[in-house]
């Protein structure tokens, strides 16, 4: 199952938002084949590996990270492929909960003889596909928190300045993870300290949206953000009570597209995320700044982060911290991270790790 | 050198103020013996690896971390023994800066025919030394800084709560670090809200004295660090024109030493480590909080930081960084480590790294 689930993340970027799945053959405790769901529209990961299989499926067992599917899609029902094929028996790291799925892929099967166990490394197969279960369990797409600091917990100087912290290489690692995304925001505050493009250069498997929370429409038409809109474009989340007119027309005109939220306060972060849910993104990273971040955060609303640490030292009463809002009132009540990866890039240490999330318990039915 | 390095490694924390010293003995191109200087006042690393190596040193290589001795301290100079042992060529990894050394060494084996060579892995040896190095160039200790912050940069809430940030194993590792400290540093602020006890749990070969930047004497008598002050030394840092005699009298009376410097502003972080090098000092870590810290960091006066980085999020507007102070300007002015290592302990990182200082350098003469 371990090798089943490395192979369905080959599909990471590429097939959303569909799952990650990948399937494993194997006869008399030999690995006959693999296959992985390669792209959105392409074959499922059970038919590739049956048809590598060809007749030494006859009889075996086939190892699949999440329910084979009993329903016509973009392709044919995988549990007709299984039955056809003449597998035996079939284990599945975890049910669909896709609502055409949902155990009738495995009552299909057992129907039909076939001899089906459910649950081997489920919690990794949740883990894989969590963006997947967030979007079916609560519309909302998977957030990834991203930020790169001193090794003093800074983000920026008091300046604002915050160029460069992390090393030219996390920086290449960060351009990665924005071409897999649907969507990449920041706050008003970082556009305008910073300017940025927020493009995934060289471009990924997918072109991200650029999302701006920026509730007075402050965003100027001479940023990048605007002049680009026409290429990549660029969504500005702003509240009906605040943001001017003209600066909304002048916005527009240049291609930028306006998401109003009723009020005048902050934009409200569950709300915006059923409307990025509704647009169909899966994934979202958000840069920052700490304003923002602290705002996803008291939402309950980040899953993952992805953070840099720099071998550097900045100090500074008025220096930027990666994350603000309300935070917690005790260190014991602070989230605590699961699955926790970290690796050393050139002189900067990647941390990498998953919030608890209802749907990542193995069992959870919406 | 390497190897000699290594062994010199094994006399931290015992040899101090003394410098880390080892000495490998090769013969045509193998390893006869090995030697370190294992404590205070016991025989030095070139004397240990010529004993071990007895008549297999004629005419054999000796390779050493520092210049040997040629003076007569706590053991008879070390040159005189290079040459009973008919050593015939010397490497060293630096010369040594101790005023009654300097190159004496070096002149004695020479003009004794020994033929010398010395800047083998010199930056090495440097950063081993570091804190004897310090010393002799300044008269100042060491300085290790140290905090644990979440991963967002934390080093306690708005409420000052701060327990626990790091697991069980990296506060086992601190209380190693403390243990082979000759000081251990806090400002009153953390002294007030966690009451620490500042020594090491178990005791390491040392037993630091416990410091506290308290300018007006705000240390409650009721403090665990007042009421043991007779166990483990209490030295308290006042200004003269600030801390009131009669908090000055009862502190004293339960033991604690006042150490006052003139003024009522906040203590002087130069003349604090003058004050702490005039009593022999060579390793001083400094646990906090994010005032003090960046005090340190703004005097120019931090050497090495040990960071634990645990996988929690805190968050919040007010919640404390660990290190404060004016700070740098811009992003690249901020002060960059050299040799970095992290080690993951549980699921905290732990990062180590030197700050450039001049004795660091090769070459540096004071
Ligand atoms: N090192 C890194 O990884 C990194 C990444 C990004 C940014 N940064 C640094 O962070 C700094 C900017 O951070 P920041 O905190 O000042 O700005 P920010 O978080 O980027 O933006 C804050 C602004 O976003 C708007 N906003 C809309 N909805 C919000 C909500 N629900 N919660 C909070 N804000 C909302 C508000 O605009 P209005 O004021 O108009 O209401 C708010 O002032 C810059 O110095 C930048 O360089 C560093
Ligand atoms: N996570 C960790 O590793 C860690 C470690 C330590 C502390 N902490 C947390 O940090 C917080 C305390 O930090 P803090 O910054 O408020 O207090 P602090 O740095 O411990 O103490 C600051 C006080 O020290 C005195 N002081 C004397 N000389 C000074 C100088 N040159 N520069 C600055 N201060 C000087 C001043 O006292 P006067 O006001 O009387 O002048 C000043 O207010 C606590 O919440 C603690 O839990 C966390």
């Amino acid at each position: 199952m371990l090798l089943a689930l490395a192979e369905a993340a080959r599909g990471r970027g590429r097939v959303e938002p569909n799952p990650m799945v990948g399937a494993v053959v194997v006869r008399d405790g030999s690995l006959v084949s693999l296959g992985h769901h390669p792209r959105f529209g392409g074959p499922h990961a059970e038919v590739v590996a049956l048809r590598a299989a060809g007749e030494l499926a006859r009889g075996a067992s086939l190892y699949v990270t999440l329910e084979p599917c009993c329903h016509v899609g973009k392709t044919p029902p995988c549990t007709e492929a299984v039955l056809d094929a003449g597998i035996s028996r079939v284990v599945s790291a975890m049910r669909d909960p896709f609502p055409r799925v949902a155990g009738g892929g495995f009552s299909r099967l057992a129907d039909a003889g076939v001899a089906v166990e459910v649950g081997l490394e489920e919690a990794e197969a949740r883990l894989l596909n969590a963006p997947y279960l967030k979007r079916l369990a609560v519309g909302r797409p998977f957030v990834t928190a991203k930020w790169a600091m001193t090794l003093d917990g800074k983000t920026a100087c008091a300046s604002g300045d915050s160029r460069w912290i992390s090393g030219p290489r996390s920086r290449a690692l960060v351009h990665e993870l924005r071409g897999r995304m649907d969507g990449i925001l920041v706050g008003i505050g970082t556009a305008l300290l910073d300017d940025p493009e927020l493009t995934a250069r060289p471009p990924g498997p997918r072109t991200p949206a650029r999302i701006v929370l920026d509730p007075s429409a402050r965003l100027p038409t001479s940023s990048k953000l605007a002049r680009t809109a026409r290429e990549v474009p660029v969504w500005l989340a702003v509240s009906s009570g605040r943001a001017p007119a003209d600066r909304l027309d002048a916005l527009t005109r240049l291609g930028v597209e306006v998401l109003p939220f009723p009020g005048d306060g902050p934009i409200p972060i569950a709300a915006l995320l059923d409307e990025l849910g509704r647009r169909g993104l899966t994934n979202l990273l958000v840069e920052g700044g700490g304003r923002v971040l602290g705002a996803f955060l008291d939402a309950g609303e980040v899953d993952a982060v992805q953070v840099f640490v720099a071998p550097i030292l900045e100090g500074g009463d008025h220096s930027h911290s990666p994350v603000r809002g309300l935070g917690a009132d005790r260190m014991a009540d602070a989230l605590r991270l699961a699955r926790v990866d970290s690796l050393t890039v050139d002189g900067d240490v990647a941390l990498r790790g998953h919030l608890p999330r209802p749907w990542l318990q193995p069992g959870f039915r919406a």
